[in-house]
């Protein structure tokens, strides 16, 4: 049994290797190869905190992978990570435990970042290259790696988070800008990725230029939003990553019922990318499967198989 | 974070100690004092086989476990055991990771076994020293320790297999008799713990005494059944670790609906001991809960801290 702490799986991580294989997943996924029960959820209401459990079977693989996830966003970072958790790795032939990543949350970010950049490839415009992260969180040092791996242009890069200390830790410490003004920033945006746990929605619609990309991560659970509801409404682009999911607990799940059939998984628009124009608006809606957990376990477990090697 | 495997785990086990611990949580799961949330499940129809996620929190309880169980019964166990599986605690104040327990089934086989003689010595009449074992998986092994550690009398142990030679294998090992004949040995016996995996019933109707009490475990999924129909409905006295449970996918998922009023926890026993004349029948379904999960997992690593104090 391979057991591998957070700082061995961070050396194994290679973006640039995990999103085809996240690719794939996504595609598995809307084929309805991979077998995604219902996701495990606890919650712990004193903390605003809860634990999600996601576990799945791509039929084709000889394994299958149980992802542990806690986030518990009112932590002192300097105490607790907000995030944690653990990727069980078995086998779908005989049961055996063959893997345990006591990752503490790190291939959660990885795959989600990764998950974003694949749907902003897919949905912003080729030209795109003014990104604006807003969000301070471990997730969104991990989207600005994220899209400048997996972005074939090179990007100018903003944040803006809601404690201008931490905007200028993270900005600082990702060679990055800092936008003090959200609506200004939304403003002069090509590209905007949302990763904040934010509970009412804090981007207003007549703040996105028309032609913009949204990725919108931080909406995981029920009452979690982070775009203003007539924003989705208006989109010209609707894609997720689960439609199931988003519709029913994600950023998706205030989209008017008239447009639940205009939405598209990114397991389909990556054989059949969406024909926009350059004034259209998109938005990528992600709420997270375990399609993306069995992916990048396997990722990790591939990588550490060749190093041995 | 504490990690052990299966050997370490194994030298920490005590019976007597996780009896009342047990106890504790199956009160607490009556009391509603437990957020169990539905079970993950994952299905290996090409080898018969499947994986249960059991996850819950204690609400008075500053962790919270999630146990992770394998089934692959048709593994060749000189290859690979028929169980497996890991247990995870983490905190309810951070969501860090506190322990893996990585014990392949130990605990889940231990927590099942105490929970059986738990139910036993509830239900069983005081005088009841025949007890007949039937089943020879790692299952039954554990049965006959529990019931001998944990009813205060002197046992008079058999046990009957599909196979004669994995039966004499486990009376051997456990100084308890081979029954050669189940409808005989069931004729004979005060007291039947079923433990196979059994998809028809395998214990009929007319060969149980007035008297008799039967623990029946083997019944944990949708399609499993050991005892007989009109058996279930004919008992006079029936208890469940979980009715939700047992009437969902365990052995009184065949009950008559007229008498599901008559189900009654082990967590209310445990207060309120039935009151049973020398006669009746009386029928234990146990289908395994979080909350054992939990308990034993917590007593782990209470043996764990103090073996380190």
């Amino acid at each position: 049994m391979i057991f591998l702490e957070r700082d061995e799986i961070a050396a194994l991580v290679d973006m640039r290797l995990a999103a085809p294989a996240i690719e794939a997943a996504y595609q598995a996924s809307t084929a309805n190869e991979i077998e995604l029960p219902p996701v495990g959820h606890i919650t712990f209401p004193d903390h605003n905190a809860d634990c999600h459990i996601k576990f799945g079977h791509h039929r084709s693989q000889p394994t299958f992978v149980i992802k542990v996830a806690t986030g518990f966003p009112n932590n002192d970072p300097a105490r607790a990570p907000t995030g944690n958790g653990v990727s069980i790795v078995m086998s779908a032939e005989t049961g055996e435990t063959l893997a345990i990543l006591y990752d503490q949350m790190l291939l959660t970010d990885v795959r989600t970042a990764v998950g974003s950049a694949i749907a902003t490839r897919l949905l912003a415009r080729p030209d795109a290259c003014k990104l604006l992260v807003v969000g301070t969180g471990a997730q969104a040092g991990q989207q600005i790696k994220a899209h400048r791996e997996l972005l074939d242009r090179e990007l100018d890069i903003s944040i803006w988070g809601r404690s201008p200390e931490k905007a200028s830790g993270m900005a600082a410490k990702h060679d990055a800008d800092v936008a003090t003004d959200l609506e200004a920033a939304c403003r002069n945006a090509d590209i905007i990725v949302s990763v904040t746990g934010a509970r009412s929605p804090i981007i207003a619609s007549d703040w996105i230029q028309p032609g913009t990309h949204i990725t919108a991560v931080g909406a995981d659970a029920p009452g979690k939003h982070e775009l203003a509801f007539e924003l989705i409404n208006l989109a010209d682009h609707l894609a997720a990553d689960s439609i199931e999911q988003c519709l029913d607990h994600g950023e998706f799940s205030m989209l008017e019922s008239s447009r639940h059939g205009d939405v598209v998984e990114l397991g389909t628009l990556i054989t059949s990318p969406p024909v926009r124009s350059d004034d259209q608006l998109s938005i990528a809606d992600l709420t997270g499967t375990a399609a993306q957990d069995i992916a990048i376990a396997n990722c990790i477990l591939t990588a550490h198989a060749e190093q041995g090697s």
